[in-house]
């Protein structure tokens, strides 16, 4: 038997999953994306393509009991999950729900958990078909959803190739800003005792985009409107440097985005402003925003047009220019935090 | 906002699993078997059906990493998950796993536990197609199996009638045994210390039966060979006592269960023995064997005989009859611990 113990925070998570791929056999035929992508893809006995994605809320991770409610935690966690589908470009159907509870959560906070992903499945049109509830230390929510996708439309993180049109949905670093202000005023709570009463409704956008962001269900309905087939997509989990470094490498391209296009909340750069931080951490590593980044054929740019709430933010390059981001004519190269740079 | 705090233990896990129920709208069209079997079923666009099951086993509530090889732990992931399709006489094709993992876990504890996953996933003949990674206070694995079945093969719980014949098969208490055995042994350590060193290899069937469980897949597919469908069926994960109550409610029909015709292994009798535990608890309450239980049209009995490690336990009864368990022709309610009177 092997003794080695390789602690994880040494090879971190994306070389853990390296690792484990290792492990796992490949998948048999029927699999037609496997590991690595946003959600798996894989063919019925019939022939029919579906689409598989999971995803752990986990408390003190992932979120905190404190100013999150259980309603809001509900349907994040349909959410994120129906981003990843949306990311293949497909359409989600089912729901599975994992939960492990501790003592401390009642049957009333688990009511309002389940009516938080009823709202979630009525909004994006799938059901909640099953699962599991075991006693926990620490409550944890693992949805897993399945979705559909016809194999013509099925989009990869792989299929972008320089000159293609690189866009993004929405706005970006809301949900970090949403985070930054709830975590500024429980520290200031903690301080200050009970009495301290926050008006925070000047931030209710960006706190609502981090306690109950909304998968761009409408943008995937939106690019088949308009006949528009990705060449390769991803959603802003992580951040856009992260998950713009996954698309490139995925697709073995480089890229260039211009800072100055990505759209930014004005509640998000108040929080930016109050909290003296840059806003660029937001716009580019915030993550948990669930906008969609995704390449498009340039010859389509015109239709490209045509999309609500879609920006044009760059363009891919070979992969020997690397991934850099541009504002106000100045070029980083965004390495490992090369926008510290500006 | 409703204050109340109902604690779960008020309502158990059952009942919280109504109260889930209730919440959540019901299915939509596609969904065909939803929340309450052991595995959900819901028709593609094309209409083909796909089965779908999920299950969490958390450090210290489902294993105890002391005894618990991380290899067979990842095998007994997939094999609880794999059990729940079967009893819907479904076969299993994709799973996705998500994990949550302590700093006391290394690189190569994960490595171990995915080297059962795809022992499990080849012996089933299904694809580990992605997953999600985590922090964690404590090792929690949660695996999605997606499975297929064709319509006319569809098994629920609900399906049987009286005079139908019931089929357990295997031996059951095993499992229990197994746990009982490794839980004997680490009192013992913890009383004697590191010296103590037991030879377990008079019981290694009822350890591996506890540790790497395996699916009772080979059953599915003799039925289908023998052209058996059996009316209702479902997986014996919680014990026989509580399954065939489930079966029962589901199905609204009574049983009686002859405990002289369960198979019980000479080392499950060995443990219950040694421990001076009754065997009864064992075979009816022990829990996590993975046999299957599944009622049969009587007119079937002679194709029935041709199943090898089938045994004919029981027969359905009218619900006025009750849930009973009849040994040496004394018969017993199994209403909650009703076998406590044998």
């Amino acid at each position: 038997m092997d003794d080695t113990f390789t602690p994880v925070t040494d090879v971190g998570e994306f070389g853990l999953i390296e690792r484990i791929k290792e492990v796992l056999a490949p998948g048999a035929e029927r699999v037609e994306v496997g590991i690595g992508d946003d959600a798996a893809a894989f063919a019925t006995t019939e022939g029919s393509l579906q689409l598989i994605t999971t995803d752990s809320l986990i408390e003190h991770v992932h979120f905190d009991r404190t100013y999150t409610p259980m309603r809001h935690l509900g349907y994040k966690a349909i959410s994120v999950n129906v981003s990843d589908i949306a990311a293949m470009n497909g359409v989600s159907r089912v729901a599975t729900v994992a939960i492990g509870l501790p003592n401390s959560i009642s049957v009333e906070m688990v009511e309002a958990l389940y009516a938080g992903m009823r709202d979630a499945a009525e909004g994006y049109g799938l059901s909640v078909v099953g699962g599991d509830t075991t006693a926990s230390h620490k409550l944890v929510l693992t949805v897993t959803v399945v979705g559909e996708c016809a194999r013509k439309n099925l989009v990869r993180r792989s299929g972008a190739t320089p000159g293609d049109l690189l866009c993004i949905t929405g706005n970006l670093g809301a949900s970090y800003a949403g985070l930054r202000i709830l975590q500024h005023h429980k520290e200031r709570l903690l301080e200050e005792g009970d009495g301290y009463e926050p008006d925070l409704s000047a931030y209710a956008p960006v706190i609502e985009r981090h306690l109950r962001p909304t998968a761009r269900t409408d943008i995937v309905a939106s690019l088949q409107t308009h006949g528009l087939q990705p060449r390769a997509m991803i959603d802003l989990s992580d951040g856009l440097a992260s998950d713009l470094r996954h698309l490139c490498a995925s697709s073995n391209c480089g890229a260039d985005i211009n800072l100055d296009s990505i759209l930014i909340s004005p509640e998000t750069k108040a929080v930016a402003s109050l909290l003296d931080e840059p806003i660029e951490r937001y716009a580019l590593t915030g993550g948990e925003d669930y906008e969609l980044l995704f390449a498009v054929d340039p010859s389509r740019e015109t239709d490209l047009k045509k999309l609500a709430d879609v920006q044009v933010v760059g363009v891919c390059l070979p992969t020997t220019k690397g991934i850099r981001v541009t504002r106000s004519g100045v070029s980083v190269d965004l390495g490992e935090s090369g926008f510290a740079h500006f």
